[in-house]
């Protein structure tokens, strides 16, 4: 059944209503019209299903059927940190990471960053992006979308490391040879731990093209990181943090694994 | 340090040497002259250290100064059948995929796909996609390239499922509530079975942008594969076949898990 995410006024205990390409989307697209259903959320805390009173291509009205559980989030909200790649590479991120269940993203830039990020198309970049997430939670039936942060600092990305339950930071020394634990031990470790959320605030940090320094790499330990290791094979920076999350999910019991 | 994947005839005791375009990107792009190393593997075998001799783009001449082990392939060898799906989604699921780590791909035709697959065009498409293959392998420190294979039937590949240790079918009915086991009770299951090979080869089949048809479902089972479902969200077509390896591999004990 299709899906729209809409802002909290478009959503109430009468019913929703869409606008803008949401509205001709349904309308042009989809060819809604009155008693046709479809799902709505607010993209943070309520999903409904709602059937169409009157569609037009410029306004969409429709009325509460029920309010459906938000089923399909993780328990385990797994943030990626990604250092901007090149190229369009950070929407593959977005939008494979959004499928895969991310909770939110932040990019950030660190030493080895080769792109030179022009600050000054920041929201344009920000609105893009956020448009990738919202059109990849909806195709996924994800109930929210996740946030995209606007880009930090090195410094600002590591004070905020006491946000989190558990910090991972995907790191391989130059020569390629992994020198963090292998992502599953640290985790099947952390998962014995008595004092562990049962929904834990997880933060995966993945590199540039270049990698991270090993001054970076110090400092994220002394800001109360973990080094990990994705395996032999030396990934991609857009695959990492895909790779990363599908473990971390795999191991939180999402996928029938536990 | 750079790598390059030749053919057998080209790697020997005495060295190696390299033509073509990789004599090119050798000579040229990475500037490497008498004296130089690099990593050469026959992609199937064997892997040596070897250094320079004389360089040309034409021509590149090494003597071999060690083998080395073949050490970053996956213990459980993975393929993945991907119905056909849109675009240059394939080439991505390729590239990915040797990434990740999986030991060959199979393009097959299922009732949904959309695509017009073009027969004729099948030879240069192989040849695109192997190379791919090749680059993501150099990329990712492979020892072996993935195979490529022809494009099957659905027939032709319900057949090939007796060749493989377990066959593992994504499927989700419309409506899209996954029917199968999560992926992860099956492989815990699986492993846990004392005939179980130390080294199995596991078919992961994906479905085309438009799924699969209920009477294949049912078809797949009785040639002998497990309806397996990757969790409540609902995953792309060129996603699916990344996820369900990057599970497979940690479940495996890649990347540290076990």
């Amino acid at each position: 059944m299709q899906r729209y995410f809409v802002s909290k006024e478009q959503l109430t205990e009468a019913g929703a209503f869409l606008t803008g390409e949401d509205a001709h989307h349904a309308a042009r697209v989809m060819r809604m019209s009155e008693g046709d259903s479809f799902i709505v959320s607010d993209g943070t805390e309520r999903t409904a299903l709602v059937q169409v009173t009157e569609a037009s291509p410029a306004r969409v009205d429709a009325q509460l059927i029920e309010w459906l559980e938000m089923s399909s989030e993780p328990a385990w909200r797994v943030t990626i940190a990604q250092s901007l790649p090149k190229g369009d590479k950070m929407e593959l991120v977005i939008q494979k990471g959004t499928e895969i269940g991310a909770c939110a993203f932040i990019p950030f830039e660190s030493e080895r960053v080769v792109v030179q990020y022009d600050h000054k198309k920041e929201a344009k970049r920000l609105e893009r992006w956020s448009k990738i997430a919202k059109e990849a939670a909806e195709q996924a039936h994800r109930n929210r979308i996740p946030s995209i942060e606007p880009v930090r600092s090195w410094r600002e990305l590591t004070a905020s490391y006491p946000k989190y339950d558990l910090v991972l930071f995907c790191y391989e020394r130059e020569g390629h040879e992994s020198t963090g634990q292998g992502l599953g031990d640290v985790l099947r470790e952390w998962k014995a731990r008595e004092t562990r959320p049962a929904e834990p605030s997880i933060l995966l940090i993945v590199g540039s093209e270049g990698g991270f320094t090993e001054r970076e790499a110090e400092e994220a330990v002394a800001s109360g990181a973990v080094l990990v290791g994705l395996g032999r094979r030396i990934l991609r920076t857009e695959t990492a943090g895909l790779v990363g999350l599908t473990c971390l999910l795999y191991e939180s019991g999402e996928m029938g694994g536990a």
